[in-house]
Order: C-alpha cells, then structure tokens, then sequence
C-alpha cells in the first residue's frame, strides 16, 4: 500500500527529492509512511519513519491537535492505517466536535473500528472513575504504567499503525523534578515504540518568539521532531513549519510557510519565509 | 436566542468569516456564543466557544477586569445569559463602584438576580469569616474546595451561562510548587468546565516589554487565551489585544488595537498594529 | 473639601480629562483624593482613588521618599487630610532633615498633631527594644502582627487619611520564600486598606535599564502602580514616571517626564518622552 | 599507518598547515589520527589526537551521529582501525537502517569484526534484562560501572582504536544534582581514556539560536570539542561547524561550513561563513 | 572646618549647585563631609552626607580601594577626620605597598595614630588565630558579632569619623541563603551608623557589560550607592562613575568620565560620557 | 635578577610606561615579576606583582595551559625562578607532549630540578591511589588538604618562585553548593599566597559570546584577572586578552590581540582589537 503512494509521490516529486530516496535505497529500506498532509511529505523527504515516534512541538494555537488527527485520518482514509487517539486534554465530545469544523468524521470512523479514542484526560489530576475507550479503570489503578498498558493492548488487539498523544505537557508538569519528568517521558516513549506504531506526540512551546531556544526536555527523548511558530512579517503574522530532526530521513530543515485552512494544514515547502 | 444574534452578527460580516462558520457548519455545531465586545466578536469568528474556559491574560492596567464585567454584562443584557463574578481581589462595593463609571448597574443586575457576586477574596490569605454571595463560610471550611462547591451550586442552583474568576494570581502564587499551583488551577478549570456556563479567568502577564515570552502556568489548562498589552509606537502607547489559541474556532491570531473608551472596551480588528 | 479642589482643578484641565470625570459621574462616585503634586493629578485623571493602596515603585534614588511625603504633606497643608508616615529605613531625625532640604517642616506638623512618624526600621532586623511613636514595644512583640496593630490603632484614634510605609523592600526580603513573602505584603495591605485611608507604599524596581520587566511580587497585591525610572536620552539622562495601573481610574498610561526640583517632584504631563 | 596517511595529507595542504604540523614535529610527537571526513582533518591540523576524548556538540539534526559514524567506518575501511559504537539510544536495527541510507554496511563491519556495537539503550531507564553485545547482563548489574567493564574489557579484547558514544546526554539528564552528574560523565572519561583508542563523544547542544552559549558541563571534563550549529543566511540555513577546542593540535578555529551529502558529512574549510 | 571648605567650595561651584546648595539651607542642615576627590564633591552637590553609610559598586579593577583610601586620607590630611580601615581582603603590608604606589603613607599615618587598620580578613574563612590592630582575638569569638564590637570600639576610642570596609562581597558569599546575608549586611550597616562616622563599603557588581542591571542586596541596605564601570567608546574603553543614590542630597544623576592618576581617582563632571 | 630584566624592559617601554612605573617607587616597591611573553608585560605595566595569585579566566580553546606554562618555562629560562606544575587534568605525559609542540621540554626542565609537575588529576574523582611528584599518597588522603600540604611543602623544600594550578574547574564543580565551592577556593589561594610564589590558576570562562558577563566565583577571590576570548570581526576570528584587574599594578585595561604562534602566546599591546 505504501510503495503505491510512494511510487504515486515520486512521479511528482522534485529532482532532489528523487535524489534522497534514491540513496536511502542503496543499502537499507527504512520504511516511510505518508502523512498525507499536503506539502509535509516533501519535507520530510518522502513521510515519517515507519514505527519511531516523532515530536511536534508548536505554539499555543499553532495547529498541534490538528496536524496530528489529519496524520490520523489520513492514514486510515488514504493508506488504510488503523489510528489511536490518546487524549490528555479534550473529552471524546469536544475532540469530535473540533475536528468536525474540518469535516472529518471521527464519530463516523471510530464507529467503523478504524480509529480508537482513549479519554486519557482523569490522567491529569489523577482522580475520580475513568473510561478507557468504553473500559472503566479504577480510580487507583489509573496512573500512567496503566496507561501504557492500555495503550500497547489496544495497538496490538487493533492493529493500530499510527498513534498519537495530545498533550504530553501534562505528563511532564505533575512533576517537578526534572529526572521524573524524563523517566515518565521515557516510559511512554518506548511503549509506543514497542507498539511499531508510528507515533506524534504534541507539546507545547515553552516559549515564544525568541530567537534563542532552550531545547526541552521531550526533544531528547524522540526521533523526530517538528515545530509550528508564527513570525511577524510586517503588519501580518506567518505560520512556519520547521522539521528540526527526523533520524533515518533526508530532510528539508528550513522553515517553511504552512496555514490551517478549511481542510485542515497545508505546508508550502516550495516558498519562503519572509 | 444565539442563533438570532448569529444571523444578526453574520450580515455584517466579511467574506472571510462568512466561510470560516460555513464550514464550521459541515459536520459540527460548536456553539458560540457573543461577546458583544465591539470588534471582539469578529477577531474570534463568531465569539467564544460555548462551555469552554477562556484565559484573560493581561499587563497591569490592561483592562482584565473590565473585559470580562462586559462580557458578563453583555450576557446579561445582549443575550439573556446569567452570569456570575467570582472576585479573588475586591470587594462588592469597590467592584460595583469601579464598573459604575462605565455605567455599568451591578447593584442593579444583581438586586434583578441576573449577576451572582461572590467575595471569595479571602482566600487569599484563608483567614478570617467569610461571606459568600450572602452565605456565610466558617474559616476552616473556606478552602480551595469549598469555594469550588459553591461555585458549582451556585451555577446549577442559579442556571448560570458565564462565569468569571478575577484574577486567579492569587491562587497561583499561594503554593511555591509547580505541581501543587497545576493541580490548583487544574481542580478550577475542570469545576468551571463541569458547569457547562463560558468561562473567563483573568491572570497577570508576568513579563511586560520583552519580545520573548515564556508561557505560563494557566495557558496550559485552558481552552482559549487572549491577551491584552502596550507597544510603544513613537512617542504614545497602543494597546494591542491578541487571540493565542481558541481550541475549536477559526480565530484571527494577529494582534489588533483596543481602546479603554468611557463605555469599555472596544477592539478594531480592522486596523492594523503600527 | 475634595470637591472644592476638584472643581478648582477643573477648570484648569483639558477637554479630555473633563469628560473622564464626566462619565465617572454617570452612575458611581468613586472619590478621589488630589496629590497636590504638580501634573501628577492630570497623570491620575484626578488624583488618587480614596482609600485604596498604591505602590510607588521606583529605582534607587528615583524620589519615592519624596514622593510619597509630597503626598502627606499636601494632604495637610491643602487638603485637611492629617497624615502617617511608617518609616522602615530611617529614623525620623534623618527623615526630617531629608525632607527639610525641600522646606517641608516635619517637626512642625508632627507638633501640631497633623503628621504622625512611626520609627519601624527594627522591623527590619527585628531586634532591640523599639519606640513605637513614642510608645514602647517590647521586643518580642515588635512583630509584623503589632506593627500591623500600631498603624491601625495609629489611623483610627488620629483620624489619618493618608498614610505611607517606606520601603516595603525590608519586609520582602525577609524571607525566602515567595508564599511567606507574600503573606506578609498581603496582610500589610489588607490592615491598610481597613483603615479606610489612601495608603502609598515604596519599593524598589529590582532590575534598571531593561526593556523587559518581570513583574514583582507586590504589583499583584495592591490597587494602583506608580513607577519611577531613567532613561538615557543622548548624553543626559531623563526621569520618566509611569501611572501602570489604577482600579477605577482612567489614567494617562504613557511614560511622562519628571524633575525633582527644590520644591518636590514636579511632573510634566503635555511633555513627551525623548 | 597513520604516517603514510599524514604524508599524503601533508601534500594536499596549505602552507600554513605545513609549518603548524612542522613545529608539532620539533620536540614531541603528539601522534594524530585521520578522520578522513573531507576538510575536517584540515580543520584538526591533522585529524584528531590519538588517544583522547574529544566531544561532538550538536543542534539537534546536525548529524552528530553521521559524523561519528563516519569517523569509526572510515579507521575501519582506510586507516585499518577497529571501532566500538556504544548505542545509549538507538538498537542495533535502527542504527544500521540509519547508517544504510549513506550507503555503510553497518552489518558488513561488524560481522567481520572490525565494530562492536553494544546497545546500552537499556541504560536510560535502568530497567529489564540487557543484551551487551551478544552478552546478556542482569537488571541489576546494568549500571553505569558494569558499562565501564564492558567497554574497557571490549575494547581490550578487540584492540578496538576508535569508540563512539552516542548520546551521552541520557547519562547526564538521569541525575537532577550537578556533581553526581559530573562524577558520572567523568568516570566515563576516564574509562575511555584508559582505553587507549580516540573517543569521540556525542551530546546536544542545550540552546539553539543564541549569540551567548553558557559552557555545558561535559565541555569541561573532555580534551577537544567540535560544535554542530545551524545559521540563517537570508532565506535559508547554513550548517556550520567549529572546532572549539583541541588540546595538543593548532587548529582552525573559525566556524566553516559543512553539509550532509549522500555520502555522509563533507566539511568546507576554504570557505567561509556567510 | 567642613563649613571652611564647603565656603571655599562654594566659590567654585556652578550656579546651580549653590541653589541646590541653597534650599538644603532653609530649613534643615544636612551636614555634608568633603570626599577631597576631584570632581566627585561637585558631582555629590557638596561631598557625602556625614554619618550615613554609602556603597562604592565596582567592575572588578575599577579602583574601589583606590578611591576609599583616598577618602580616608584627604579626610586625615585635608579635613582633620580620623580614619579606620576594615580590610576583608589585604593584609596591612599588600595594602599599604599598593597604596604607596600613589605616593600615599600608610604607615605614616597609622603610626601618627590618625589611620586604624584592621586586617579582617580571615573572617573570610573564619579559622585560625587573629590580629586585629594589634589586639589578638582567639578563634572561636572571631565572628561577625565580635568583628562588629571591635568597630564600633575602636571608632568611638579613636574618635574615628570616617571608615571603610573593603570589601563586603566575602560577608555576603559565606551564605547561600538570602535572608541570612542580608541579616549580616544589615548588621554591619547598623553597627556602622551608630559610629557616627561616615562610612564607605566596597563590593563587586555582580555584572558588567550588560544594559538591563539587577540590583544587588546589599544596595537596598545602604543611603548611597556610587557605581564605577567601564563603557567601550570605539576602540578604547572610558571609566565611568554615577552616582546613584544618595539620601538627603540633590547629586548629579548622569555618568561622568574618571580617570586613575598617578594621585589617585580624578573626576570630570563637566564632561559628559560619549 | 629582575631588576636586570626590568631595566631592559624600562628601555623599550613607552613613555606613559615609565611614568607609571616611576610613581611606583616613589613611596613602596611593589615588586614585579615579569612573565616573558611578548607584549604581555606591556600590558600589565611590567609584570605580574610578586607573590600574588593571579587568575586566567578563558574561553575553551584559548590557550590558558599554554600561557600559564610559557610563564612557568620563561621564569626558569629567562629568570632563575623555579616552577611548580599543579595539573588537575592532564598526566605528565600528555602535558609534556603538548608543551612539546611549541619546542618546550619539559622532560628536561623536570629533570634538572627546576621544574616540579604535580599531578593532581586524581583529585577530580576523589578515588584511587595517587602518585604525587613521585610520592605516593594513599586514597583516603589525597583531599584538599593533602593537596594543599604537599603544595606547600613542595614549593618550601624546593624553593619555586612561580605555581600554575590548571584548571580550578573541577574544585569548583566538586560542590554544588556556593559556599562550599568558595571555601574550597579561598582555602587554594591562602595555602598558594603563604607560598611567597608568584601564582595562575586557570578557569573556564562559564560563558562565551556574550556582551553582558556575570562575574565568576574565583574573580572575587584573586588579586589579579586576566581573560582571554574570541571575538569574530567580519569572516575571521580574533583573539583578545584583556588584564581585568591586578591590585597594586597600574595596567591596560582595554582589549587587546594575541596569538598561538609556534612558540606561544604573543601579545600586541600597541594594536587595537577591530
């Protein structure tokens, strides 16, 4: 399935892209899988890496909840990917109810088994009775090696091939201590990563519009990472997509223009930023 | 009564909007509900979401308070939504003298039974008796906790449809913790959320000036944030009003002008910031 | 008393002020209580709010000490307003002899039972026996509770109107930790504001010459902010007084210059800013 | 060996070099050992110095990986020495996948035994049973000085000349408090160094984008540093790399360009840095 | 005394200062002391105010002995005021060689009993036996406690009216915590003000080169703060002093250029910074 | 012996030179030692002051070994001083190689009794036995203190005249707490100033690039600072030292370049850094 999209996206891709995945097939084939987002497969050099987990990182407001579920539908609509959802934040209703304005069915494809939605939200405070996806944990038994049990039996029973966790920010803010926060990091990373999956996780920029950056914590932890910024051009504000890294990948590392339409992101790897 | 103000509102809109709460429209109703706030309505298409918990986020001066009375107030009047004002700073009087000089009625709108007030600055320093919205609390019961309760009750009991929290610094800065201020806030938020009304806290910018900005605490929580600064331009200052995230709508995200003029705010999304 | 200086200054002020007032008639009365000191009163629309508590924040030698005994001082000679002056820092011999470069006669107005000095300062190391005003404290008493005590005795049996704690610095430093700091300022502030009096209190900006301020502690707790800076203006420098916030007033927000002449401060509200 | 490739380096260079590496030759032979990454030994004034620790400091996405990889394939395949790669991230799989796309035959190498790899992966979270190797070491004897036995014993068994370690950011970011941090990366230091083989040592750079860079710990406890940065050059990025520190060789210090070709890194010491 | 060189000084001085100089007249006499240090008397508007303790903020290298040794001597040599030198750093021999290299007799003039020193300076790391001005104090009672009573009683046998504590910065890092360095400052601060000796105390800035300054602990402690600094003009550098703060004196605000002569600091406020 | 070099060096100096020098005798002597390297006594108004401890702050690269060895080596050379090597980092053998490469011996310096190499790297883990100049010092000895004691004995039994420790980093980093760091350091200096021998400590400047620089912990112990960076001008990079502070010495305060030439450190006092 994958070798026809990809065979479809070279035909249109440029020169240099040819290029790159040309050489990537000299010795190893490390495994590609589409986003399918328009515009973000080119910088990637032909889609993420098969099975890593892969860091997006943006502003508040940039468009994280969003590239992920397009990343999510994309896969089940366009590569007949199965997704999982973790949610940290947004309860089923909401989470629906905002990608909606976008057209997208989640109602519909969680219904037909393609996509799983876990309301991980209870994680946050760490109380009250929980619903895991139609499954009631107890109150206790609810922390976060729980959920990542819930979370590998799910990708495995299922099949999921694309997960994605939104927001990690609340798994690393219920501690203070900065090797706590980097173990409960971990241990979600390698859950996932055991699952094969492909993997996004979003989190938040922890500061703006600097034009020195302090890296995060969670950028040591993953294998790829992506950021979504704005810039003042003038009178105007920009949004910019940067692949800041993407182990296995030729990458365009640029910053390039993106914008969230009525269809959800578009990236414009053939412009330039102002 | 929303959609009548909708229509209303959607004819004297641009194209632009237009569209944006046309596809809003395709598969989702994420309902809005007005500001009222002249100008205030168009930079967030359509106004807030309804239901959700929106961050005032403001410089000393800014207009917090003002900001949020209008909405409550607006509310009130505009659109026959209850309202109720949890103070963490003034009293009765001091608030209903400083919103008078707007020509703001809240003895008026509260003797109507259309505005709840509660005193909760207390507990700032949790001592002391206290009188909540004429219910009086002993000491030791005043707690986070309890203040939480009563605002539930008080919004069912009332039918409450806007709420604001004014200012919430003082709930932050009483823990030295991180964690401990998360789960504070955290336990607000989900109370305020629970009571299905729109939901404004106020909170100080803690760093004026500065072209880097480190996010806060409370941006993390919530599910909108606006924030309201000067620039300097030449010899005068503006005020400048910008809408960060707004999880659900298709916002305007550059920062537009705002006035405190003698009847409150006012926001011109028009013009452009020098 | 007020509204004969009030209508005084009226007449000297500017259409736009004029109308400020104006609609703070419409429905309100918050009252004001006049500075006396030169422009400062136009800064403030007219003057300060009566009864609440403003911090006057300024750089070393910047003349908060000045400042704020201008603001006593008027308030007996013009305005028949009998004064406190809670002193942190100095004794009242090098009070008055400070203040005496100026021609203001301490002595005097404390002979005649309009200014009352309480000595503080061993608040600050909390040792000693200490002269309270003339009454003796014992030292184990001489904590933050009984200074609280003394100063609303103090206002309550004299009739003060206004009142001045220079500097709160002293009381900051003392501890370590940012939730017992602030305990201390919030219970210094909400003893103030009980006695019903309009109350100033000095402090210290903590960082000079940026373009970036971090908020302080104490901008969070009280209900106006005064601030006292230089700028570099080619090869002179030039004092700039700031009116950052003021519940209930409409202020002129932008930065204005000041002079400390041999009368007091003196500030020059139509003059713009280099 | 190393002479016979000095020779033919010496002939391909400038002047300038000539005269650094004919001084070195005056009293005491610091011997040197080719990196044969194009322009790098340049750089180096003759590669690096055999027999020390020398740190590659990278942005995340400089390809701090790639260059060491180079740097132990190429002792591997032109200079006749055997390289360990010590993996604290990535298995063996994924690496070799990696290390593929540049057309080296990770598998090749190790098969005839040339590399060692040892995936100390497990490191990080101190947690299951570990595969070192080929060697199966228990949970609890999988600490940090049970890796230290195994890479000396390794390295002695195998005569390896070369060893890399990748990243080591995983052995500092497990301890909040700074000497324990130190005590762990400077027993790794030593260890390596008691080895007898150049060592190279990879890390992140812990602020990208700045003009100020404050030292990172590990700088201090290693005998050269080589940094990986990314610059804007209108509108788009320059790789650029500089050798900070080498004790024992003269060498360029300037920032050159450098890019990440298909056939791995290539280093452009004539040109400069726009 | 003074009142003949402050006449004799008058006579110099610019119109302006005698006003300033004027109005201190009316109604208060704040006795002033003449530094003697060319130009810096202009620039305090008649010398330091008598009895207050003043901070001298320096680069490192700036001259802050200098100009506190020269303090010290003109008040010997010029005004008839008795000295006590406080060395937290030199021994008495290192200080009076450095001193001497401006042609100034410390030996002479401690033998004529007109300087005290005291060599404190194993304060530093409080152990061994020490020799305080020939007293000898056991170990254990060499504490900041006794080092304080020797002060004051050696000032009040001496009749000492001017003194100098060079320089504070090791009270101030013997203690991690800020409340406990800021309650030995304060210690010292009040134990010098009871001395009736104008006092003079040297310390580091913390920071040098930069535009935003925080301020230091010990300058909320003190009634005046002089800074000495340097500024790159082109391509030499230029020494600047200001004078910050100085309570109960109408000072020249503005940096001025100063030189280290072969006779010690001279100032030039008639010049202006480039 | 000096006294010969000074009178050579008198001869060729510029006439503001003499000057400075000639004050200096007018009342002490301050005696000098001078250091050898070109254009670096210029600097320093001729030498450093005997028997002072002297530190050499620098960027990673900058040549700190080297410079501190060039003084040790021209003082036995040049001025029949004996030199001690105090090496927290490098073994005898590596320094020896590296020294070597600018043609120094230091086998045979250390052979003929005139050079004494510690190596004191041992002291950096605080583990293993320890070999001290030959002597063996068991495991649970080798502290600070035994460091120290085996300092001074040395530098008595052998009668050195110059000491380089290099680097004071890793005393420093041994102890995350301030004080604890300070008192290891200052108990460094006072065991080094009771040797009578003229002393560098060597250490890494914390931050590099900047133009703001917080002051480092040892500056505030020394009595002289020398620092040395890079700073870039246009394409190229420029070395700069600049002599910070040196107590009793009148010096060059401002910036000035040097190199790393094949036979050390070369200062140009008489260009100006671009």
């Amino acid at each position: 399935m994958i070798n026809h999209f990809l065979a479809t996206w070279f035909s249109i891709e440029t020169h240099k892209t040819v290029i790159v995945t040309g050489f990537m097939l000299r010795l190893t084939k490390i495994e590609r899988t589409l986003t399918g987002i328009p515009g973000l497969d080119e910088m990637l050099g032909g889609g993420f890496t098969r099975g890593r987990v892969i860091l997006v990182l943006g502003e508040p407001g940039a468009g994280k909840t969003i590239m992920c579920s397009q990343f999510l539908l994309n896969g089940i609509q366009k590569f007949g990917e199965k997704g999982l959802f973790v949610s940290l934040e947004e309860n089923k209703q909401h989470y629906s109810d905002e990608m909606g304005t976008f057209g997208w069915d989640i109602a519909g494809v969680e219904k037909s088994g393609e996509l799983t939605f876990i309301d991980a939200s209870p994680i946050r405070s760490l109380s009250d009775e929980v619903q895991v996806g139609g499954m009631s944990i107890g109150k206790s038994d609810f922390s976060l090696v729980s959920l990542l049990e819930v979370i590998k039996n799910r990708a495995l029973s299922t099949g999921v091939k694309r997960i994605v966790v939104d927001p990690i920010s609340h798994l690393i803010f219920q501690f203070s201590d900065g090797p706590q926060r980097r173990k409960a990091l971990l241990d979600l990373v390698e859950a996932l990563a055991k699952t094969g999956a492909t993997c996004l996780l979003a989190s938040e920029l922890r500061e703006v519009g600097g034009t020195t950056r302090r890296l995060q914590l969670e950028e040591y932890l993953v294998h790829g990472v992506i950021i979504l910024q704005s810039t003042s051009s003038g009178r105007s504000m920009e949004r910019i997509i940067q692949v800041e890294k993407m182990r296995g990948a030729s990458i365009e590392r640029a910053p390039k223009p993106y914008r969230i339409t009525e269809n959800g992101i578009e990236v414009y790897p053939k412009e330039s930023v102002i």
